[in-house]
């Protein structure tokens, strides 16, 4: 086994080099891992079998899925390489350029933020997607996905480490760490000097533990408990196609809704309309029906569970919905205020003064006004891909793309000034 | 006392009011800072003087100079808040906005960070200065000054809080913590959840304490260790003139160069007539002459002091400057990768692919051809104003004016966009 010391050695060794390279040069490497990683489908696939093999009955059906690898789902992570490769390159661009009086210039240009580390869980594609969005933006990675996957993201990164170093790229512009005991995380959080950006993307329980432990810079992802506030001048038909999409479509991420809360005025028209169309209609329809969790007001008109204060605070990632009463825009904004975890929040209303006044108090990486959370996504906003959510406020916040992995500094031009 | 706790709940509760503000208001609050300061005059420089009889004996000259506030002092200090007041708000630029296919509307906005607390030495200014900063991009700030200079900082945030108190603000948009022991910076430094961003002004030590201690956002600032390569085609006359301001024009500060590397081919020219203007010149005149720490190669051609390893990881903050023959701009550029802080380093030279290749591969917050590192400095870049200097890559680098004390969020804007 290669050691943690050792990856991190070699990672920081191989960024100059990297940071070096032209637009060109870097699609070629590009091009050259997703080439190796399909003409490596029967190792991987067979890594990937053992996995699986090994993970039956210790983890869900849901997450068996999201460990499984096929054909397909190969080819798409293939895919999403060279999709990486067509976007712009986020590196060399001049941000702002002064003259200063003196006859100083001043240029602050993007670079790359060096060697980024990566702590992530199961998901086989999370493995190539990171590792092309770093390349593409400069930064040399270090992967540390989860400890079910191991065999997969071994052969993957393998595949990827064969693509570059046959490209004549070094193969150290793609690591991935192989102690996978608790260690071996720590020692990435605590690599100060080597790890110049680590991310956590996953649950609640490892965005926390990086936050708590981390000694490099750490960039807070994903965990959304996301509210939809319905106010009283709601388009309420609108307002139901647009809360069932954030809860329903896909209930797992971290965009989906959590949280529904309703002007105390429509309440009576609106919490039946609702019951009807995220129980009763999708019950009919042969769809999961969503379990509504409601607070005492809200159970007076509906049937439904009685929510306890903790269905507020949490993340279901289920076909689970909080229902609240409140008496209006300015209660709503209080909620979110005490319990969201600030990543995608909404306001449903046909007011103006409504919307302006949600926009600007609530402070979400996301504050939609009469739109489905759903989207919050680097792909969607047009950032071509998407490195994570960050739910945090420095460097990045919401969807983290290319430019995003990117920092600047100030080059500065003289013939001979002083000061 | 009031303890830390009740002034992180404080500042998170005065954190919404402060936001909402517009520049008008903030400008009213922060002549009304100033002239409360001009105000307690006598308040102000009574506590000072308190101060400095208890600091005699006990720091340097240097360091009393540095808390000692004079009435002209004091004007200047409330010049530079009222100065603050002109710049441009950072908060509510449209960062960008584009409209998708789908006719969502995504705008992307600069808004505060929120509670910004700045840990920092004894230089009374440093409190104007960082109140006035965090007030005009939004944010509430949490100060915490050096001990020797608590009564000082807590006369002037006392005049500052009623300043906005007179004028209808919430004094609590500027704080104070009151606890000096470290158990006070240590609170600050875990206050997660509410502070959003830690930023440690002062020596070395006070930012290593910060950067392991915090488990809020921190930005590194400060240490310096600048070098300047003379390259073998620099014009010679005005390499000394940019050396010797570099080393000189104020050596206690972070962008006050600390090492020269001179290429071999120029050594038996160059040295000579540095050891004249930076040695002889500088006796003769009555200033203080620079001792040069010389490596071997280096000592065979002039006189100084051996320079042991320690000398090129040291930032001496004084007139002493450590010098190195190397034998091109690639070794210049490896010796830098290996012992900068990453804050300001320099190439002097007429030759255009050595500057380029210096600025491409010199992977410092500024890095210069041709001046001074003295440069580096929110105001000399036209920032306005500065918080400090983040040397590291993360959110800003290099010179933090108001733009970087702000976040930005997405307000989506739709007529109901499902996904």
């Amino acid at each position: 086994m290669t050691s943690t010391t050792e990856i991190l050695r070699r990672a920081a060794e191989a960024k100059n080099a990297l940071a070096l390279l032209t637009q060109e040069e870097k699609n070629v490497a590009l091009s050259a891992m997703a080439k190796a990683i399909l003409s490596s489908e029967k190792e991987i696939l067979s890594a990937n079998a053992s996995d699986v093999a090994a993970a039956q009955g210790t983890i869900s059906e849901v997450m068996i899925d999201r460990l499984l690898l096929t054909s397909s789902r190969l080819r798409d992570m293939t895919k999403g390489i060279l999709d990486v490769a067509k976007l712009p390159d986020p590196t060399g661009r001049i941000l702002s350029e002064k003259l200063l009086p003196n006859g100083l210039t001043v240029r602050k240009l993007s670079v790359p933020l060096g060697v980024i580390a990566i702590i992530y869980e199961s998901r086989p594609n999370v493995t190539s997607d990171a590792a092309a969005l770093c390349l593409k933006s400069g930064n040399v990675c270090i992967l540390r996905g989860g400890k079910e996957a191991y065999r997969t993201s071994a052969a993957i990164v393998g595949a990827m480490r064969r693509g570059l170093a046959e490209a004549g790229f070094s193969e150290n512009f793609v690591n991935m760490v192989e102690d996978t005991t608790r260690a071996g995380a720590n020692e990435l959080m605590t690599a100060v000097g080597y790890v110049d950006l680590l991310i956590p993307r996953g649950g609640a329980g490892l965005i926390r533990a990086c936050t708590e432990n981390a000694k490099v810079p750490c960039i807070e992802t994903g965990t959304g408990i996301c509210h939809i506030y319905v106010d009283s001048s709601a388009n309420l038909e609108k307002a139901l196609a647009i809360i069932e999409n954030a809860k329903t479509q896909r209930p797992s991420v971290c965009n989906a809704e959590e949280v529904c809360l309703v002007n105390r005025s429509i309440a009576p028209t609106f919490l039946p309309m609702l019951k009807e169309r995220l129980v009763d209609r999708r019950r009919q329809r042969g769809e999961t029906p969503v379990e509504l969790r409601l607070c005492r007001e809200a159970a007076k008109v509906i049937p439904g569970t009685p929510a306890g204060e903790a269905d507020f605070d949490t993340e279901f990632l289920d076909y689970i919905l909080a229902v609240r009463v409140v008496s209006d825009v300015e209660e709503a904004i209080a909620h979110i205020a005490k319990h969201s975890t600030h990543h995608s929040d909404a306001i449903l209303t046909k007011d103006k003064a409504a919307a302006e006044l949600f926009t600007r108090r609530v402070d979400s990486a996301a504050v939609y006004v009469n739109a489905s959370t759903r989207f919050t996504d680097g792909g969607q906003f047009g950032l071509g891909c998407e490195m994570g959510i960050s739910t945090q406020k420095l460097h990045a916040r919401g969807p983290m793309g290319l430019e995003e992995l990117n920092s600047y500094k100030y080059v500065i031009l003289g013939n001979g000034q002083i000061r």
